[in-house]
């Protein structure tokens, strides 16, 4: 029997939701397209997703070029790192990820070399998965796809395996649009790429994919956030460090999981919350969520604490669909660093603090004379000296190797105090990132279901007694209304023709549909989840009532064709509950 | 004084519209950046765009992959003919298109082979515009950015150099989604990728940018549309074959145009009358946009007809944004033959039709003993006889080089008739083309607008006497409303506070701003196209009622603070007139 994967990539292929690429030309792994339905499912959940981070939060989007330049990506470490361990067969010339290979004979085989990941296939004679050959030695692709950009292949370009870098190279613009005031955040929905050795597991891995990620840049020394008592109380699945040693799962609110530590902090808290939010709009189910604490040699070296959302999947089982990371100020270093700009901002106090600093004024009345033209830099050296090592009867200190020793009367010193309006921090960033392909794939099956329909009076003459429903919030639905007149008569078609014009005039997605009975084009509906169906009758002529039926009870109610298009506007968008759109059949 | 691109590129910047790409690492010619406001404001164009093509013409929008293999390309020309003409200097090693060296001494540079460039470059000792030294041999230059997928370089690929090609690719797919009927269209909104020698014209001309595409599949019988009389009366400057010869644009209205023949027929000019409504709607002058059609020599041998869209911009002149072409059965002929699969359409007829067909019936009792294992062959070679050659007293034909004479009565023939529901047809494509990128810049640049404010009431106080407005449409600006308290105290910051929450949960994009004097704030949002501002008063406490400011009237209304996201929805997406927003003040 067809699993659950199986049977979602069927409908999903069938009914235009997912197709492979370039299937008229026999396709290539890791690539898929969004039929019809699926890019409009996709748009619908990426912009249930702008709703909740870049109008509700605040979180502005950008657009960045998805060609980069190679500096970026030196900076990033993506030049260096982004690469996985590729053996090849020395017989059929496949390729294949070293690490995969090995995973029955060592574990935690992705911390191994490819020097170390060489030696244990030649030891444990591992052979070529597909014909049984001699397998090569094991070395570091880069997951980057390259290119050149302009003529002459003198400038390198990569496609962007993340939209973060966009963000924190637009750092210094970004700041000032925010008029230097942190915290703030960028957002960035697009295509992301990750030249895959050998992709096998269908849309869950893809050489070329959708992120979501904001990039949050907060005060390092503040890391409470303003809402977070809105969400304290949302209970999650959390997998800890601690819950994975010990192999379970906990419920827990997010403001217990903060208060006790598990979460590092409030600012990270408030992103898982804003998270499942997301996620439970667009239709994952609650009890197949759960939130997964980075390891501590998982964690990346710079990550103060990083939480990935895992999604159940009954083929794949956890899959991980978002992370979401505390990654200090590491980046921004980095791009600093690269391009010898800072990378800061000033932070004034709310009111100036009194500091003391310690000053030291060097006497050149006897510097001067005594070391010529080097007096500066002994000048220098002796204003870095600490208070200890002004203490003794004599100074000493080393200047461009030379040794120098000097009476106490070559300084004076003091301990000052100042007003300071502020200091220099570099942000640290909150990091959520979101692959949408895997999200959609997932509500695709959390939503799916198939039902006996055998005896059901709108199934009467139908052969099929299997009923299958796309579950979909209508929020996220492609389709959000079919129209059908019940028979294919002019003077049924005729109004059913000005609801379409009534609803799409309202910028709802309409099918219009007039070809099979009734319950079977219901059936063609409840498949790709539209929510609601409205059916134009006889008694439509006489006193202006349609029926309006409801995918997921199949109940139906009687309403007026006036004013149809504010009714299901309340049905999809407002949460209208269905008993309301009407009066009971 | 700053022409009109350097006025609107300065605010673009400064306000974050649209920022050089990897300005951190000095920046790279070609790509573009779309700032926080930018990439609001291209959102809701694309928006506009999904809401004609998608929702009311029911052309569901796919989504491909931006990597494309090489076949696809190999079937669209691109791989043998998306090229530019490269010379490079000899001394500097900058390169250049040659066709832009040499168009102050030939006509048509962009119609001469890359040999007649590098001998007129020679002839007129055309030297590099950027040192004087010597230029190269003019070559081919291939303007699609190649990658390769996968590990090995075994497999080519290439960045698409439009969208187009995922709907072909997936034409067998679409077809069964539209249940085997034409017309049908898909559509597409997303990256292409034209690696330009040189390009220096800023957002004008970019390496990467963003397409809207539609590709309708229409019957090549039937070139008629549905809702033709609907749009038959708009009006366009028609800049016509003819028109461009007698050097004169021509006001007229669609239907006359098609009438005359000028455009080719109703689908076409229907698809010239939604792109000129979409333009409208997003906030391109009127007065400057015109259709110009492609003279013969410029039109690709293939095209039926093809119109482009030209908006005039102050730097550039006019600038094509929008190409709308019937390409006929080009496209799904090409990939048909790469493929070695048929891409066409069983068409049924209303009613069955009778047709005559002329049938020769081998006579094998005399072929079979005389011809023994090679009579077959022969009987099917007189089967594709004509009427004509079986006229004489013997038939006369060749078979596998082999001349053979037969007596008459080596066949039967006669002329059955015979009842036909229907026909195979290759639809012929009809591809509106969208420059996205263009169109923004275009529309910033229209909506642009200074004014003297000197001795206005709001501007009191304020040292500047210049209104810079950005005159978006409703629709599309970026930020929707300001929220402003009157004063920097916490009893108005409370109440704004909930202003901009009740206005974020109806989904719309609030920007609050406290700091400055409330002219300035005005002016801050004016200069964004900030369609609305609230001012929050001492007022407001006493009676809850905010001021509501008009952006292009400056004019005043007071309205309820219950009900204001009703209010602001009606103002911005359904047309109500500013002054039914509230009473005068």
């Amino acid at each position: 029997m067809a699993d659950k994967y199986e049977q979602v990539i069927e409908l999903a292929k069938r009914r235009g939701f997912l197709w492979s690429s370039f299937e008229l030309y026999g396709g290539t792994a890791g690539f898929y397209d969004y039929g019809p339905l699926g890019a409009m499912l996709k748009r619908r959940v990426e912009n249930t997703w702008r709703d909740i981070f870049v109008i509700n939060e605040g979180y502005y989007e950008i657009e960045a070029p998805t060609i980069g330049i190679e500096e970026i990506f030196i900076a990033s470490g993506h030049v260096g790192g982004f690469s996985d361990p590729l053996t090849e067969c020395q017989k059929c010339h496949e390729a294949f990820r070293a690490d995969h290979l090995v995973k029955d004979v060592v574990e935690n085989p992705d911390t191994l070399s490819a020097d170390e990941l060489t030696e244990i296939i030649n030891k444990n004679n591992i052979r070529c998965p597909e014909c049984g050959g001699k397998l090569g030695t094991v070395y570091e692709f880069n997951l980057m796809f390259k290119t050149t950009i302009g003529p002459g292949g003198k400038r390198v370009g990569y496609l962007r395996p993340e939209t973060a870098q966009g963000m924190f190279v637009d750092f210094p613009r970004l700041l000032k649009f925010y008029r230097d005031r942190l915290p703030f955040g960028a957002t960035q929905i697009g295509k992301a790429y990750r030249n895959e050795i050998s992709p096998r597991q269908g849309v869950i891995r893809l050489r070329e994919f959708t992120q979501a990620e904001a990039e949050i840049f907060i005060d390092p020394r503040n890391k409470t956030h303003p809402k977070f008592k809105e969400v304290a109380g949302i209970v999650l699945n959390l997998y800890s460090q601690e819950g994975q040693i010990a192999g379970e799962m906990q419920k827990m609110s997010i403001g217990e999981a903060v208060k006790r530590g598990i979460i590092a902090h409030e600012f990270l808290g408030y992103c898982l919350a804003i998270t499942y939010r997301f996620l439970m709009r667009v239709g994952i189910s609650a009890e197949k969520l759960r939130f997964r604490q980075h390891m501590k040699d998982e964690m990346a070296h710079y990550a103060a604490d990083c939480w990935d959302a895992e999604i159940l999947s009954e083929r794949f089982g956890w899959v991980e669909v978002v992370g979401i990371a505390d990654r200090t100020d590491y980046d921004l270093k980095a791009h600093a660093k690269q391009s010898g700009t800072e990378l800061s901002v000033y932070v004034p106090y709310d009111k100036p603090k009194k500091i003391e600093r310690f000053v030291v004024k060097p006497n050149m009345g006897i510097l001067g004379p005594r070391f010529k033209g080097k007096a500066g830099k002994i000048a220098n050296a002796l204003k870095a000296l600490k208070p200890e090592e002004l203490k003794g009867d004599h100074i000493e200190l080393t200047v461009d190797g030379e040794h120098i020793k000097l009476e106490k009367e070559a300084v004076t010193f003091e301990t000052v105090t100042e007003e300071v309006h502020g200091e220099t921090v570099i942000p640290h960033v909150i990091e959520p990132s979101f692959g949408i392909d895997r999200i959609i794939y997932s509500l695709l099956e959390h939503s799916y279901s198939e039902e006996e329909t055998a005896g059901l009076e709108e199934e009467k003459g139908e052969k099929e007694e299997k009923r299958i429903v796309l579950r979909l919030p209508p929020e996220v639905a492609p389709v959000q209304v079919a129209v059908l007149p019940l028979l294919t008569r002019e003077e049924l078609i005729k109004p059913a023709n000005e609801i379409v014009s009534m609803l799409r005039s309202a910028g709802i997605l309409v099918t219009y549909d007039d070809s099979g009975t009734i319950g079977r084009r219901y059936r063609r509906n409840d498949e790709i989840g539209t929510p609601c169906s409205i059916t134009v009758d006889y008694k439509t002529l006489e006193d202006g009532t349609v029926t309006i039926r409801d995918r997921d009870s199949m109940r139906q109610v009687r309403a007026d064709m006036s004013g149809i298009a504010d009714n299901i506007c309340g049905l999809i968008y407002s949460g209208k509950p269905f008993k309301e759109a009407g009066t009971k059949v």
